[in-house]
């Protein structure tokens, strides 16, 4: 059990790091229903290891007695209870940070008592496990709801969450393309690693002959897409996509500003000039899809990615790194997959064959979202680096920018 | 050409039957943005003959010379041009009925002509053709929207669309499971029928060991479903079919009304007692697969369905029959695929491998509506027979009730 | 009661003549949520009648005996019985037109029966004619609505409602003020004529000293205000004025159309160049305000204008003229109060001092609607002459247009 | 101008004073659209100061040189430059609380400073002495915004703002009515003294005979309004009231719960039982009109409000006295006027006979909002004794129930 207190500790301690820029002002913003308050972040994860590892043990006592965390800081399991109306979480004065981060050392004491004691085997430990990488969606979460809470804010009001370490651009080199044959691949995770639910069973698929890409597309090639009319061109979108573009007045990515000077983007480090050799972020779906639609290309299924994945390492530039932001890949370098954006894949977020969620309100955790969403795959810039595998399948709307997502092209 | 020609005819004259019970007063109405005028399907269907096989020839005139038509009845083909607001299509008085009835009769005669001439091969018969199965996917709507907006009219003044042919209920047999081993199956269209671009290419695709139910499942099935707290267990629904049935709140299928002599269901026929023995329609996608949780089951894919499908009929219960409900397949009745209800799938409606669409405004018949809906299959009472194929792919959103819906179980 | 006999006949019948040039198509459209169906309004002046007047007189048997049309054609009288969904009047299929006719000639038969027998007096006899001015209000708003609906329609299927008679323009005259002193004036109604119950109790007000135009402000003096910018200067507009003027777009008074030949107008005879010298028609409350503001005037209130008014004749451009658009007063005329263009006074619509409505569900004729409204006096040219007199007091929302609406100054 | 250097310091002090009890989270905060957060209720007022006495100054320097405060804080002046967009304002994490005050001390400096120098006189002291009046406004919002933002707290996390005062219930007498002739009352504030421009000009208006309650309605009679169905009966309301009540579920005043024990208020020191004997508070102007019609009275007008008030002493229960919540006014206390809630007027707010409003930006301060709100007179509770006078005109639309008002009866 060593390793679980110190991936418990490291991870419980990197959020507490991650939180170490804002001021208290941060912690209570609500900027759009799909994001949540830092504050509500930090509660809502140890409330997750408070109901699913604590709360049925012998002589625990809840740090609220009074219920109301249990409610309010319940994201979506039904089976556990009912839950604070999630558009109102950044109306909450309370509780106040403090208590938060009481609460969280609270439960911390607790977590870690059970372990020293040895009493976290077996099904408590694959629950904390799960609590662990729990944590470290959140702490990716944090990051991108807390970027966009600070794009509302007046420019010149806008804080900077890290200064940007000094980097020369290195080029991304060419795109260029690695054909895989057709074949039954094994998709999905199997094997005692942690992993989701929703990456199995392992089970074979026919994969059909297919190119990819050896990297992102890049700020430059969505550039020449954007100067191409791209965004004012209905035959290259999705009927949804076309008319969300026209409602919410699409022109660009998220957080890119037009100035005088040319294309800026704004990061947790500022706003600064766009680096055309980065790989483009923080575009939909829909905009992904018309992208690679006007490219004379198409976006990778999950099989295919994962299929290329699984012999790329997993290694790029993940959270760790403090830079929050891609960086661009560099002349000549291998085909990468890890890092940097979430790749938009054209594989509708469904159950593999034969999936079957757990038991109980953990069944709720990946099973009943899978309708009307996207799977990403290959972690980001804000992502931890041990959160994420070849298998890992996150998903999104199709109509969301605010998380770090670009693309891979395939044909 | 000969078949053409009467393909033709047949089609047409077929639309103009189904509007023979209908009063004046019928033709405007759109209950619902979803829904379309009468008037407006009888009008849209002739635009597309006139726009997409006469307005290039030489010589020809069209019906309406200012261009307001040609805004009006395009539904939504941006390479053509921009259409009339689609939820207002019921404020407009204009053309009249007679008008429309005018502008039928003026595209028919130089489709015929043209026709006679033998000026109608290649590339033009092909869209003819297409525009034949166009006016066929119209004559479905054409019934189901008036359905959905004859329910809005308080029940005593509600007109009956065609009485009832007397007809003993046949019951419905014990559900039986056919076993499907695992392979490649061929999936999709090929050879010279008519078939729509989204039903190919025909490719490979390994579907996995699976077991599909002889039949859809029946009223007095899904009556336990209820009985058992169906509506009422979040644990069965996914999320956003959850949160739908709640907003909506949805507690039986469309058109069920209850009383104090049992279950009711309103149809083309009038209100009748629910018969326990048909095929549960007006399903939504959502307790579709909320119903098939409960039991045990699951949605089967579309690759399932239509491996089934091939061995299968073509024959059943469709708008020929005059029926316009589901009824009761029999007892000791051969597995039947074809027909009744649309049965919804768990594959969400996405393109095919190696899948483009036709150069052109055609590419938006279908290409563009691929995202965020699921295949259904099958065609069902409203659906003319000669419409359907084992490859057709129907497909709606998940949250739709007012199409004839159903499904069948698989696991 | 002869001349109630025939001014119940007159009623009834120009209802019927005003519907002479409509297409079977336009009975059924409601364009919006404040409009009703040409067929709602037949039906609902009938209900009137038919629940006011017969329902309660022995023998009488309700032409619908399902209930139906007692819920569909109950306008918003809670006391009589709950009310069909009001945005969905345009839904309704059923009844059809020539069942509307036919209850129309059900109801008018047993109505004159009773008159012809002598059994219309006193109560009766008075809700009878509240039954005729309600209709006639609906006669002005069945051509309101209708005018509204065909604004809707592309402009080159628009239909005629009625041929402009030629007429030329004659100019409308140097705008006059009319010095008024203080004094306290007798407001409201009182006597045995006709009227509503919210023109009064009659009482005494204390008016101030004030001038008041001679006649409506004029296009070609509303044209002034546009081109000096007057729907760009928020400092000229009440706060929900300019708010409602940026959501709603609005650059110009409703059916006014810019074409290089300058301002056109749409006109139940059909779009035409705007004259200048016509009193400017369409523009709202929050116009009318501003634009008062811009000339360094007011908005009059409704006892300055009622004062003002009772020394007038009752005489001007009426619906019975047919013209149903305003004309130029011409020059050298004396003032004019009456017809042409309802004038938006600077009242609330509130109640007068010692007002009780009536008991029942009449008493919601008016009462319940004394809030968030402005009254406008005068008649328009859509109001038959008969129904208008000096007391009267008509009210709409601030933010409306649809109805012939213009303004005299004050100051 | 010792006086007004006094004023000033008073006023900026009570302001910090009434945020001693705050947590930091309690700044941020925007619970509905209506509302605004803490933070920006400190910097608006500030910035009122900056923007309309010092920033015109020789030498003056803005705090926040880039722009944003003038924007951020600008809460509706068009003349002063465009504004942030309102309902956002609590998605702000900067600037920080600690900036704003040192905003705050920052611009007290140089306003002490010029006054110290003489410097503030004539046009200058008394656009001095509209914003220490502006202050008291947001002094009183910022603890109504408060209670509101703590209503949304689940109840055992929802802090006390200051513990309650122990104090008997003194009972509330019998309601007795006084008499007023019909006479010619002058309405409106005149003299050297501040006042707001909309209170005046002091003008001559025509007062019938009627009477007056001697005190607010109570919380018991209020009940038996309820317990009489008086949520439930649509006859008693204004149809907009209705369909208000109806859409928000309304069943008792604002902060009203219902226990076991009877009904429970919440208030800033708590919820506790309701005192029968208090004024009832937190009704709309929806709530006061249908109350008053179902006791067989109605709303006084705030011409026989003032009539009656110019006679009683500006003396009450207001916000120095730390009580934040209504008392019950004792037995046979002579009539009172003011303090505890603002009383609803059936009068709705328009601009009094010859009302011009200043010049200028500070014209925009009152006139804009003459629409769509009632009159409200006496202050509350919440307001600073200092801040209110008989002419003082408050006004809120007719649908909102989160400022403490209440009502007294008329006949």
């Amino acid at each position: 059990m060593i390793d679980l207190r110190e991936d418990y500790l490291r991870t419980r301690r990197f959020t507490g790091e991650l939180c170490e820029p804002l001021a208290a002002e941060d912690y209570g913003v609500q900027a759009m229903p799909d994001c949540s308050p830092v504050k509500w972040n930090l509660a809502h994860t140890t409330w997750f290891f408070e109901t699913f590892v604590l709360s049925g043990r012998d002589g625990y006592r809840r740090f609220d007695p009074t219920g109301a965390y249990e409610y309010l800081f319940n994201s979506y399991y039904n089976q556990v209870g009912p839950q604070f109306f999630r558009p109102n979480r950044g109306l909450l004065a309370r509780p106040t940070v403090a208590e938060v981060y009481q609460y969280r050392q609270y439960v911390d004491q607790r977590v870690l008592h059970m372990l020293d004691a040895g009493e976290a085997s077996g099904e408590t430990a694959a629950v904390l496990r799960l609590g662990i990488h729990h944590e470290q969606q959140h702490q990716e979460l944090l990051l991108t709801d807390l970027k966009f809470a600070w794009s509302l804010i007046p420019a010149p009001l806008r804080p900077i969450y890290r200064e940007s370490k000094s980097r020369p651009s290195d080029g991304s080199g060419d795109l260029t393309w690695t054909e895989y044959p057709e074949g039954i691949a094994c998709i999905g995770h199997d094997g005692p690693e942690f992993s989701y639910d929703n990456e199995g069973p392992r089970h074979r698929a026919l994969v059909h002959a297919c190119q990819l890409a050896n990297r992102p597309v890049t700020n430059r090639e969505y550039l020449a897409f954007i100067e191409d009319g791209g965004y004012h061109r209905p035959e290259l979108w999705l009927s949804d996509g076309w008319a969300t573009a026209q409602q919410q007045g699409w022109q660009a990515p998220l957080y890119w500003e037009q100035s005088e000077a040319g294309w800026l983007a704004m990061t947790l480090s500022g706003t600064r000039t766009l680096d055309p050799e980065e790989p483009v972020c923080h575009v939909s779906f829909f905009e992904a899809d018309a992208y690679a639609r006007w490219a004379g290309a198409r976006l990778p299924t999950e099989q295919e990615w994962e299929m290329a994945a699984v012999y790329a390492p997993v290694a790029g530039n993940f959270a760790e790194n403090g830079y929050f932001h891609p960086i661009a890949p560099g002349e000549g370098v291998p085909a990468k997959m890890f890092g940097d954006v979430w790749e938009w894949t054209s594989s509708a977020y469904l159950p593999y064959p034969g999936y079957r969620p757990p038991a109980g309100a953990l069944g709720e955790y990946n099973a009943k979202f899978m309708n009307g969403q996207y799977v990403l795959r290959g972690g980001s810039c804000f992502t931890p680096e041990s959160h994420i595998r070849p298998t890992y399948r996150n998903f999104f709307p199709p109509d969301k920018r605010w998380q770090c997502t670009g693309l891979r092209l395939a044909r």
